[in-house]
């Protein structure tokens, strides 16, 4: 056996590994008789000890030295391969440890402290997580920038500056746009009860419509809908809100985007380094598109519209177009999660600004939340008044995840990019949308893009599928169009 | 850190990855997607080879040589371990290897097989399984017995001369009762079709009556019932039949008898040697106490009836006495899983006998279809017409589970000690059951032996919970009496 061989062989093992890990995850979210859940620690801190040994395992350094792989593919698992055992191994074993502990005791003095509104209570904890994961930033960066290395975890190759400079052409665009629209009259929200089992139904209906593959998948009911898994088995959950159907609809076809990604790479790759998402922005863009360009556009609603009449009978919405423009209702919230396609990224913009501050040590967390609300107000044209509504209401910060902000923002821009490119391509795209029919689109998108799984940079791999290097003008084009045609602007 | 408590970190962790690597198979026989199963193999595949370095590494035999454990406790958790260490390293890798490739492939052989009715292809499979098994039982047992070597994977301390001896005692007293009680009118039959929906229901509440801890375990359907699980998370399933309901309700009070062994344990034990039942047969002594010995008492039955008259409305039987009489209906049979109480143990006693002829080479495998109609025809009265009626009917042996049967009758004996002891110190339980409460008969088995874990063996476990040493008797007398009355001998 090569180097190589001994490598990939490990990896396919170590894959395997965070696949098994993956679904406890999952199980603990779906599944898990709430009793379990001290045991259930001990399984995933044993499962989280067997990783953290064969990431780190000298024997793959050792490898590393002696392969020399042949052709593309094989230099791409040897880069993955590589990069995974640099940062493993660049982050001291002790601290990776206190990490783990202050992350486990910090979300839980979060979800404390935003249930009892009480900021003042969170600094300390915050302050402990952000000075740790500065110090995990050091190692990692190697004398580089603190926050470019943390990004680099979740988007690899992105840096604090081009995101600045990209996120900075977004601002002043949708700030303009929301005030203009925000100045119009609002459309009607849709009303009434909607069957929690009936909307179950439609959820997979939909999931159908996008070709969410049952053979290789399920979808489940969780506090939060999330995706879990590569390869073979890739599972997704939804939520239910009888006053909101639109909540488990778009929850689901945002989460067979993800889901789409990971079931779409070529089955060569299955269980190695390039068998699943190159980065969270790509994945975010497939989640996006999926749930926005196509599942929010006037076409697909068309025929969304049909299924709820068939599914709850007439709604108060009184047809197509106007369901079209309930489903892309534009309000001011102070919720990111609640947030509609114009807000969104200002709330990400947001966070992205202050989690660079903090990192590069020009923002202490005791003047964060002051910060938040000036930054809130002059965007949104509201005054935060509970933290539980500003800088309490995300769990990101809280257990470390410093850098992966940005990327939903960075998925929205690629989104924009590839819808562009799909459009092109596919010119005839909303005769078919209209007819429940997304396998244009969904088909572009697994033979352009994700069928290559970590082949290429997160970057080259939207760049190859759009023919063009991407950027933020397509985006703003997009939504600035589809906005001003519903608002009459 | 003492070797002791470096053994016992060890443990735990190996424990809680057991405890993954067991939920993994539970999702794969409730929750997978279908086409996941490929992928699966992978994942099971790398837990095993995870599993098996922790049960080899060779630290575990030098804290062995060091630890030096104070107080019974200690000293039981020591003995578990050694001997695991002892099992897990006698055999040599590659023939562990070996095996689990070649019954991997040999249970889809004898899938094939039955299916076909093909005894003939299957003979040469069972010829490499069983070479296979007694090269094992030979690096087990040193120079022993090779039987019991392998059995005591299942039942430690057990022989098949001991069992031999308290299996021989049994099959004539259940020969002439099985020829007496055919000799009498069959009692009617429950007929009649019975909403699948409608007995999932009813299996929770029979569950909940048996003291099923849904905070700490889930039902979910499957094809073949089982228990999975140790601690805090113990999962069951079920299956239904529209015709037959006493399937999903016996089939799960049988499994709640095993979850409720598991759940009974000590929580001191958790995730230790000690936390999980001592043996196979003193498991199957909670299952079949649980569906037998009181699920289908005289006194439930009563209670139960009223249920499914509630459940379904009113049935062909007439009342709690047909009732009870349809529960224990006896029938002469092929299949060891479809039998009653009468004909279970011979249906064991049968393969028994068989499979210490093949393991010692008195039978080769060429002559044990012959073997099997011949004793099945003397034991049961009824000529075998296929081998998928007999020999290829059960997968134990395909899969290597030599050793593995005698469990099931020794659980019955021990269930008949258990319910003497229960009997007498608990004169009115048929009051408590009438009424549907099982309380104080599954408080005293927790008080009484689930409590205990692995602390003691199996044997001692049973009588230390009886006050006498267990024998065939009780179980003998209790099935005597019971069909005698139901059959008017």
């Amino acid at each position: 056996m090569t180097a190589y061989d001994k490598l990939m062989d490990h990896a396919r093992a170590t894959r395997a590994l965070e696949q098994v890990a993956g679904r406890l995850g999952w199980d603990q979210e779906t599944m898990m008789p709430p009793g379990a859940a001290n045991q259930r620690a001990e399984e995933s801190a044993a499962m989280e000890a067997v990783l953290h040994a064969r990431r780190t395992d000298p024997q793959v350094g050792e490898w590393l030295e002696a392969a020399a792989p042949e052709g593309d593919v094989a230099a791409a698992q040897l880069r993955l391969i590589r990069r995974a055992y640099d940062r493993a191994t660049k982050v001291p074993a002790d601290l990776a440890t206190e990490i783990a502990r202050v992350t486990s005791r910090s979300h839980s003095q979060w979800a404390a402290a935003r249930a009892d509104v009480d900021w003042p209570a969170f600094v300390p904890v915050l302050e402990e997580v952000l000075r740790l994961k500065r110090e995990e930033a050091a190692a990692l960066s190697g004398g580089g920038d603190l926050y470019d290395a943390l990004l680099d975890d979740f988007e690899p190759g992105a840096t604090g500056e081009s995101l600045a400079e990209m996120f900075g052409a977004l601002r002043p665009r949708l700030v303009a746009l929301r005030e203009k629209i925000l100045d119009r009259p609002a459309p009607e929200p849709l009303r009434g009860r909607f069957d929690e089992a009936a909307q179950l139904r439609l959820t997979h209906t939909v999931a159908e419509a996008f070709g969410y593959d049952f053979q290789r998948g399920r979808i489940d009911l969780a506090v939060h809908p999330f995706s879990s898994g590569s390869g073979h088995d890739v599972r997704i959950t939804t939520r239910t809100d009888p006053k909101d159907p639109f909540g488990a609809l778009y929850s689901t076809i945002h989460e067979v985007g993800h889901g789409a990604y990971e079931l779409g790479i070529d089955d060569g790759y299955l269980l190695t380094p390039l068998g699943h998402g190159v980065s969270m922005g790509v994945h975010e863009s497939q989640s996006r598109i999926y749930e926005n360009q196509i599942g929010r556009s006037r076409a697909f609603c068309g025929w969304l519209y049909g299924r709820m009449v068939e599914t709850f009978g007439e709604m108060n919405l009184g047809g197509p177009d106007a369901f079209y423009a309930a489903v892309n209702r534009v309000e001011s919230g102070f919720i990111r999660t609640e947030a509609d396609e114009v807000h969104y990224n200002l709330h990400i913009l947001l966070r992205f600004d202050l989690e660079r501050l903090l990192m590069a040590g020009d923002l202490a967390v005791a003047d964060l939340e002051d910060a938040w609300d000036a930054r809130f107000e002059a965007d949104f044209g509201r005054k935060v008044e509970k933290a539980s509504d500003g800088v309490l209401q995300d769990v990101h910060w809280a257990v470390g995840l410093f850098g992966y902000f940005p990327t939903y923002t960075l998925g929205n821009v690629y989104a924009g990019c590839l819808m562009k490119a799909l459009r092109e391509a596919v010119p005839d795209l909303d005769a078919a949308l209209a007819e429940g029919d997304t396998s244009p689109a969904t088909d572009w998108l697994r033979e352009n893009l994700q069928q290559h799984g970590g082949l290429r940079g997160p970057r080259e791999t939207i760049a190859k599928a759009c023919g063009f290097e991407p950027s933020e003008g397509p985006l703003l084009d997009y939504i600035e169009a589809k906005f001003g045609a519903l608002y009459g602007l």
